[in-house]
C-alpha cells in the first residue's frame, strides 16, 4: 500500500511551479506543507501561510517525511540534501550540478541512512533514462549512452540552423521561455550535459567520476564557417554527451558538439527536445525521445520520483556493486572536425593522425583523429583561439592501427 | 537482497537460445534447470538430459520456482502460465496473443495466489514500454499511446518501399530472419499489433479488453496504386496500433495502416525495428524506440523480466485501482484514406463526410470521415474486396462539428 508523503518543497520555480500544477490535478495521498523560497517579496499565486524563507522550518519539520529540492544553487542544495538523508527524509532533486558533484557520498549517505534520493528530473527532463538503467538495463552489457540532453542549446541549434536566428537571438528566446540556466555557459558550453551524463554514468557503469576530469566543450565558439561545413554535408550539429566502454575494462565519457547524419535518429531531435541513445549488448539500439527542458516535463519526471517514494522505492546502484569493474579515463581516439584560427593551435593539440586540411583567408579546418587526453588538455587553448571543434561520429577502429597509420600520415 | 531463481524453460526457438545465451553470459545467481520442448527429434546445441517433453516435469518440481513461457501455442501457453501461477511459481511470458487473450483473468490469478506474471518480451521486444507505462507514468495522465509493433510488418514495408522488393519477397525474407510469426496474417493483418496494444492499454488506461472488440486491418491488401499515392506525398506508410483518449471518460483503440509525415519519429522507424510513441499531459511527448523482434532484442527483455523477479517485482496495475474508470468503444472519428474495386463497398461504409474521390480505370479512392465502428463491420467486405485502408492520421476535432459538415458535403 502506498505511504502518506508530507511534502517539503525547496524552490517554487518553472519546475516548482509545474510540480505544484501536476500534484494538484492528482487526488493522492500526499500534501506539500511547506515551501521554502529565497526572495519573500516576490508575488505568489499561493497563499502566503505556505511559504518561508528559512530551510530550517522544513528541515526539522518531523512531519515531514520528504523533501523536494528545486533550487538553482549547488551548494545550499548540497546543505539541503544531505541534511534532509541525514534526518531520515526521502529527497527528489532535479538539481544535476549538485547531484554530479557529490554522487558518491549522496549514494553512501542513502545507504547508511536507509533513506532515499531520485532523481529522474536530474537527466533529460521528462525522459526516464534514470529509471531505465537503473531498472531495466541493470544487467544488461552497455556499449554505450549518448544523445542530446541539454534542451537549451538543441533549442538554440535549432534556431540557428533551421531558422536562421542568429547565436543571441537564440539565447535570449530559449533563456525567455525558461528552458535555459541563468548563467549560459552551464548550457551552452557542455556543463550542464557533462553533469547528467556523468549521473548516467553511475548508473550505466557503476563509475563515480569527477566531472572536472571529464572533457566538455560546447557550442559558444560557433562559426558561420562551422554552419556552412556541416550544411554542405546535409548533416546537423547537436551538442552530444557520450559515455561508451572503450574495452572491457575502460569506459570513456565526453561533451562535444557532433556532426550528425540524416539517419541518426538524433538528427531529428529539434528545439527543447532531448534524446537519448542506448546500445546495449542484447537489447541492440534503444532511443528515448521526450521534451528536456520545461516547467511540466521536469515537473512530470519529479512527479514520477514522489509517487516512487510512496511505494519506497530506491535507486540500488546495482552496477557499483559488482566484482568486474570498469575504470574511466580520456585515452579514447576520436575523429574531430577542427576550425581555427591560429596555426599554433596545432602544436598546443597534437593529432595522431590527419584526413584532411582546408585554408582559406578567413580560416582554416583539420579532420582528424585525436585523444580525448590531449584535446582535454588543450581546451583553453582551443576556446581562446576561437575555434571550434567537432565529434564527426565517424568510429575510430583500434588504437594501436590509429598510430601507425599516423606514422603513415606523417610520412606522407 | 536477490532470490535464487531456479527456471523452468518452455520453448526453445529464437527468443529462447537468445535468452539462454544472455543467461550464461552472466553471472547471476540463477539457474535453468529444465527445458519443455515439443520436438525430441531436433537436435539442440546444449546437452539434452537439459531437456523434456513432459510440461509436468516443470510444473510439478517443487524447487522450480520461475517459469519462463516461450512457445507458440496461444492456448498450451495459458495452460501452462496458469497452473504455474496457481501453484506458486512467478512466470515470465513474451506470449502477447495468449496474455491479450486472458489478461483479467491472469491479474486476478496473480493477486490470489500472491505470483507474479511479467511480460515486457511480449509488447515491442526489447522497448522497456509496459515496465514505464507501469512505474513512470503511474500517475501520468495519458492522452494516446501509439506506435510500431509489429516488425515483421514493419521489414516488409521497408523492403517494399525503401528497395522496392515485392511483398512476397519480403514476406519470404522476413520468415527467414525469424521476424514473422508462423501464421504471416498474425504479422500483416495486424492482430499481433492489436494484441500488444491491447495489452499496453491494461497498464496506459486500466482497460482490460475482448481484442474481438478491436478493429485491426493490415497491410494484406496494399497495391502499387496504394504505394505510388503515399510515395507522391512524401509520406510513408506504417502499420500503426493506436490507443488513446476520446475524452476524460472513453478511449479508443485501433490498428490500421497509416500514412506517416517525414517530421514524425515513426517515419525513421525501419526495418525490425519498433517504435511507441506516448503523448502525456505533463511529460508531453514521448518516444521509445529499440528492436521489436528477434532472438537477442526479445531475449534481453525476457531477461530483464527475470532478473526484476530476482527483487520481487511484479506489475500492480496500478490503473485498474484508480476510481475514474474509462470505457473503451468504437466511437471514434478519423480520416481515412481508402483505395477500392467496387462502388458498392461505399453502401457498406459509411462516410461521414468525404474530403477527395479519385477515379481511373483500374481502381477508385475517396479520403474522408468515418467512425471506427462502421470500419468494423465492414471489414470483411473491404478485405473481400481488396480494398485498401489507412489512417490520414488527420486530427477530426470534434465528432458534433463534423456530423454538421457531413452534412454539409453530402447537401455539396
Amino acid at each position: 500500500m502506498s505511504k502518506k508523503l508530507k511534502i517539503g518543497l525547496f524552490g517554487f520555480g518553472v519546475v516548482g511551479q509545474g510540480l505544484y500544477d501536476i500534484t494538484v490535478s492528482r487526488h493522492l495521498n500526499l500534501e506539500i506543507k511547506k515551501i521554502a523560497i529565497k526572495d519573500a517579496s516576490k508575488k505568489r499565486s499561493l497563499p502566503s501561510e505556505l511559504f518561508t524563507t528559512d530551510r530550517w522550518e522544513i528541515l526539522n519539520d518531523p512531519e515531514i517525511n520528504t523533501v523536494i529540492e528545486l533550487i538553482n544553487d549547488a551548494e545550499a542544495a548540497y546543505e539541503i540534501v544531505s541534511y534532509a538523508l541525514k534526518n531520515g527524509k526521502n529527497v527528489v532533486s532535479a538539481n544535476k550540478k549538485m547531484i554530479a558533484l557529490h554522487l558518491e557520498e549522496l549514494v553512501q549517505l542513502q545507504r547508511k541512512h536507509d533513506t532515499a534520493l531520485l532523481y529522474e528530473g536530474a537527466v533529460c527532463g521528462s525522459i526516464p533514462i534514470i529509471r531505465n538503467l537503473e531498472e531495466y538495463y541493470d544487467n544488461e552489457l552497455l556499449y554505450a549512452v549518448s544523445g542530446i540532453f541539454n534542451g537549451s542549446s538543441n533549442y538554440i541549434l535549432s534556431k540557428v540552423f533551421n531558422e536562421n536566428q542568429t547565436y543571441g537571438d537564440a539565447l535570449r528566446k530559449a533563456q525567455e521561455l525558461g528552458f535555459a540556466e541563468t548563467d549560459p555557459t552551464l548550457d551552452v558550453g557542455g556543463y550542464d550535459a557533462k553533469f547528467k551524463v556523468c549521473i548516467a554514468a553511475a548508473h550505466a557503469y557503476g563509475l563515480f567520476i569527477n566531472p572536472d576530469d571529464v572533457l566538455n566543450i560546447g557550442i559558444q565558439n560557433l562559426h558561420l564557417s562551422d554552419m556552412k561545413y556541416v550544411s554542405e554535408k546535409g548533416q546537423k550539429l547537436k551538442l552530444v554527451p557520450v559515455a561508451k566502454k572503450r574495452n572491457d575494462n575502460e569506459v570513456s565519457i565526453y561533451v562535444l558538439p557532433k556532426l550528425v547524419e540524416r539517419d541518426d535518429f538524433l538528427y531529428n531531435v529539434e528545439n527543447e527536445y532531448n534524446g537519448v541513445s542506448v546500445q546495449a549488448a542484447f537489447a541492440d539500439q534503444q532511443f528515448f525521445f521526450g521534451k528536456g527542458a520545461g516547467g511540466h516535463p521536469t515537473g512530470a519526471a519529479v512527479f514520477s520520483d514522489i509517487s516512487a517514494l510512496r511505494y519506497d522505492y530506491r535507486y540500488e546502484y546495482k552496477k557499483t556493486l559488482v566484482e568486474e569493474k570498469v575504470d574511466f579515463n580520456n585515452e579514447e581516439v576520436i575523429q574531430v572536425y577542427l576550425r581555427f584560427n591560429q596555426q599554433r593551435l596545432l602544436q598546443e593539440l597534437p593529432f595522431i593522425s590527419i584526413d584532411e586540411t582546408f585554408s582559406c583567408k578567413q580560416y582554416h579546418y583539420v579532420v582528424g583523429s585525436v585523444r580525448l587526453a590531449d584535446i582535454f588538455n588543450a581546451k583553453d587553448a582551443i576556446l581562446a583561439d576561437g575555434a571550434f571543434i567537432a565529434d564527426t561520429g565517424k568510429y575510430v577502429a583500434h588504437t594501436e592501427t590509429l598510430a601507425e597509420e599516423a606514422v603513415c600520415c606523417n610520412i606522407d
